[in-house]
């Protein structure tokens, strides 16, 4: 239908063509766009098949290597993606899809989305980006008064100014952690009278100068795994970020970190940051980031948050305490696609110094020139889009006072979920939920029971065939298509630091209620009487035929 | 109107609206969505205000920094982005707009878009990405066929492969860049038995290990400003970048390299990069991408060629030669939100070798693990959005053939303009177009005879006066908001290295003329008249006033 639109035969008209007409209504990409338009939630669920097709049978339709010589019609491709790409994708948004950090979209996101893309405004430049970059500026200081706390003088005087920046912009976390360790390396290692700075000559000579015997980075054991990915492209190298052990709630433990800190000073190696955690990926917890900072102070280090989760928290009068310290904080990085609930693509990174940017600027010749206020001086990536019109709609439709009703919500429900979880018998929690993540893993009760008894042997074979049914479990459940939860390892105290798998549940999604969570408990609770999992069910029944006393050392 | 489905007050209720209702076509918002969906390009010419408002202005519609307490009404907030965002955003792809490397969207591309977005896939994992992620790994495929020419079964056996990646996408060529230079300093300190590699150890540890007294990377003086982050960010130092100069088509002077190369290697420092360049930013030029090649195997060194612009060029059988020597390097950017029109934040690299990406993978527990097809254990970014979909969909619906053409007629048409520019007597072209780029200023035809005439102090001043010329009718145009071309400086061979600004053009929109391309000059002669520009023009006057005979050295 409607294929005189098309380009199936590659002519120059044809082709001017595509650049000036749009679809129609009747057309198979208008059916849809208007799908999406009249309801996201009945699109998803209807588009995406929730049976999961084989991957390698996936693969089968995307596997020439070629570029098609001849165009087609965009008719035909529609259908083909309907079929091949959106039904076999992931409706990551589904309320009984907990095991993500995918936030649904508000309906509004949508359209404007089309509106931001339809402009396709470079936010590099001024030029190519005009009202775009005022409102980048606008959305970095209201998220840094959200974090800092400064006075609305300061905003005046600092938001738009042409040579600082409150902050960057990034295409997510990573690259928003990046930054802000870059900025941290080479304010560390900035030029003085007899140096060049590392910005012109390099780590080694830097060292060198500064007559450093190392580097170091810490932060916890449950670190995000894109500081690995920093600290190795800004050649400090892995070994040297150093993992500080947690507590029992998964908080780094202060002590560790500051003895570790003083013997890496008495060593001759530098501190050049710590990092504290705002909602660790997998359990989300928050480390004590008052006390990181008095730590950082003394030890005269960069202190940087990754709250790429957690920040949004801010929002709650009730929660907002949990992050006690984050003002001081020289960085911190926000996801906007995470808590913002703004789509895939959209981190920033925070500086409590409107200087502290200045540390990684440049300039060109024909763009971003010193003194302009073209925002591409002072990030990592160059050409960007204009994600921050989501997240200025964002704060705007649903204000404070919105976000904060879905950070409570969404905490208080994960609060509800481990209620439930401790009530039944055939469940065990891991992680009780201090923001809205928690994990847990399905244990029958005599076996529970028998975690308890003395023998470290016993133990570790009972987690082992746990860990097996934790993991066919997390499949089968994926498999179904009905829900979801993620899977992770973790080392509780409670069982003096075995390592065991774990589900991880990650409740952001405001359509996700009780009844949702009550039936992933009863899928994985039948599920595991499936045949696939007999052998290790029957292992389990018979390490369980003792007749010992729970070990007292364990609670 | 239709006010009821908004969320003025902040309640549970009204939240979950927001994440359940869609915006009916009464709405605002729903109006501009089909607006955008009926005619982009009227959307784009209605909406956006041509008239240039102060920025001062426009600022202060972006100023508050405090986050509002209280919800506004989806319409509300949308009449405000319509009035004070969407009207003062900048026209990028309208035909008369030929500064920019912004290409237009073909229609299609926005409804797949909002696909897309609807999807909020993230490509970091398979977990939410399903489908999309062999998508992506053949979009790199085909790709890299086209500029490598492996045969079909090299594909069929790499493409899809869990432990390896033919390349990274990436949110554009900047982190594109940064990753190829990442591979190439991690594989030249690669892990050895004595050795546990810079990954672990960094960069110092490396260089020590190695014995270099130093590390070079080398590039043509028109190199990208994005190189320049690349190698502070890598701790390498913007000294090293080492900026070797062009011949008097801006192509990197291959003798030069080559000395400099053995010059560096006698001091004991490593050339650890060669940088070809297809297609420089400023003037659109190609490196001798064949000699680089043998002179980075000479120098056992990375051979990486930015192709952000220029890659799409390889569909045009006219034009791929220009190219040669290409397939010779180890990596190669090519942004897909320039040539292959699709919207801004996706760029690729693409690696010769398959086992290139190791040396920079990483894994995570929950994520990413070792041995799953995840995309993210070869990419610097974490989570990141489906753009690949767009770039298949480039690939299906235009074709080889249909960007052939598209490729072929822009090149022909800047041909054109610099016939054009040529033939007019008051306009100098400055760079002849070796692709769709040129340069060029306005010089009064006395004066242009003036330019020839010895004596270097003259010219001198007559250059600074059109320099003035040239940066006042840059601006005077941008700001009446008709057209756009876009400023730079440049230092051609034809005044012995003389700096001078210049107009740089980009004609990568089909629906550009020779009518739009012929009103930009008799625009520009007619703003020359302006009496902001009088004191110039009669300096210039002045300067012309003599009889001397031209400068035979001067052509």
């Amino acid at each position: 239908m409607n294929k005189v639109q098309n380009t199936a035969t590659a002519t120059l008209e044809n082709l001017y063509r595509i650049f000036t007409v749009s679809e129609t209504s009747d057309s198979t990409l208008g059916v849809i766009d208007q799908e999406i338009s009249a309801n996201l939630a009945d699109f998803l669920r209807t588009r995406i098949v929730a049976q999961e097709k084989n991957l390698a049978d996936i693969e089968e339709d995307f596997s020439t290597a070629t570029i098609p010589e001849q165009p087609q019609f965009v008719s035909d491709y529609t259908e083909f993606l309907l079929e091949k790409l959106v039904a076999q994708s992931v409706h990551t948004t589904a309320p009984g899809f907990i095991g993500h950090m995918a936030a649904p979209l508000p309906y509004f996101m949508l359209p404007l989305s089309k509106i931001m893309i339809a402009l396709n405004q470079n936010l590099v430049k001024i030029e190519t980006s005009k009202a775009f970059t005022p409102l980048e500026r606008q959305v970095l200081a209201m998220l840094h008064q959200l974090v800092y706390q400064r006075d609305e003088p300061y905003y005046q005087q600092w938001m738009h100014d042409r040579n600082h920046s409150l902050g960057a912009f990034c295409s997510g976390g990573t690259i928003a952690n990046v930054t802000a360790l870059w900025a941290a390396r080479n304010q560390l290692f900035a030029a003085t009278e007899d140096f060049a700075g590392i910005t012109n000559l390099g780590l080694s000579a830097a060292m060198q100068q500064r007559g450093y015997r190392g580097l170091a980075v810490l932060i916890s054991r449950r670190g995000h795994y894109s500081f690995g990915k920093a600290i190795d492209l800004l050649g400090i190298g892995r070994d040297n970020l150093i993992a500080i052990d947690t507590d029992e709630h998964y908080r780094i433990d202060t002590e560790q970190l500051r003895q570790r800190c003083k013997q890496l000073q008495g060593a001759g190696i530098k501190v050049m940051a710590i990092i504290g955690i705002a909602g660790t990926t997998e359990t989300g917890n928050i480390d004590p980031l008052d006390t990181l900072a008095d730590i950082a102070e003394e030890y005269g280090c960069h202190y940087h948050v990754d709250a790429a989760w957690g920040g949004p928290t801010l929002f709650s009068d009730t929660y907002r305490p949990l992050l006690k310290g984050i003002e001081r904080a020289d960085s911190v990085t926000i996801d906007a696609h995470k808590q913002l609930y703004v789509p895939m693509g959209a981190g920033m990174v925070l500086f409590k110094n409107n200087t502290a940017l200045d540390h990684i600027e440049h300039h060109a010749e024909y763009i971003i020139r010193r003194g302009s206020k073209d925002l591409g001086s002072h990030t990592l990536e160059g050409s960007r889009p204009g994600m921050a019109m989501l997240v200025h709609a964002g704060f705007f439709i649903i204000g404070r006072r919105g976000y904060e009703i879905l950070i409570d919500n969404n905490i208080e429900k994960t609060k509800q979920f481990a209620a439930m979880i401790e009530q039944h018998p055939d469940f065990e929690l891991i992680v009780k939920p201090e923001l809205n993540i928690l994990a847990y893993r399905f244990v029958p009760a005599a076996v529970q029971l028998s975690l308890l008894l003395p023998g470290r042997e016993r133990r570790e074979t009972i987690n082992n065939e746990l860990d097996q049914i934790t993991r066919t479990l997390q499949k089968s459940q994926r498999a179904a298509g009905k829900s979801f939860v993620s899977r992770t390892s973790l080392n509780p105290s409670k069982y003096q630091g075995d390592k065991i798998a774990v589900f991880r549940v990650v409740l952001a999604n405001p359509l996700t209620n009780t009844e949702h969570l009550q039936a992933i408990l009863v899928e994985q609770r039948t599920l595991a009487r499936s045949a696939e999992l007999a052998p290790q069910m029957a292992k389990l029944e018979e390490l369980t035929q003792t007749g010992d006393e729970p070990d007292p050392t364990l609670r």
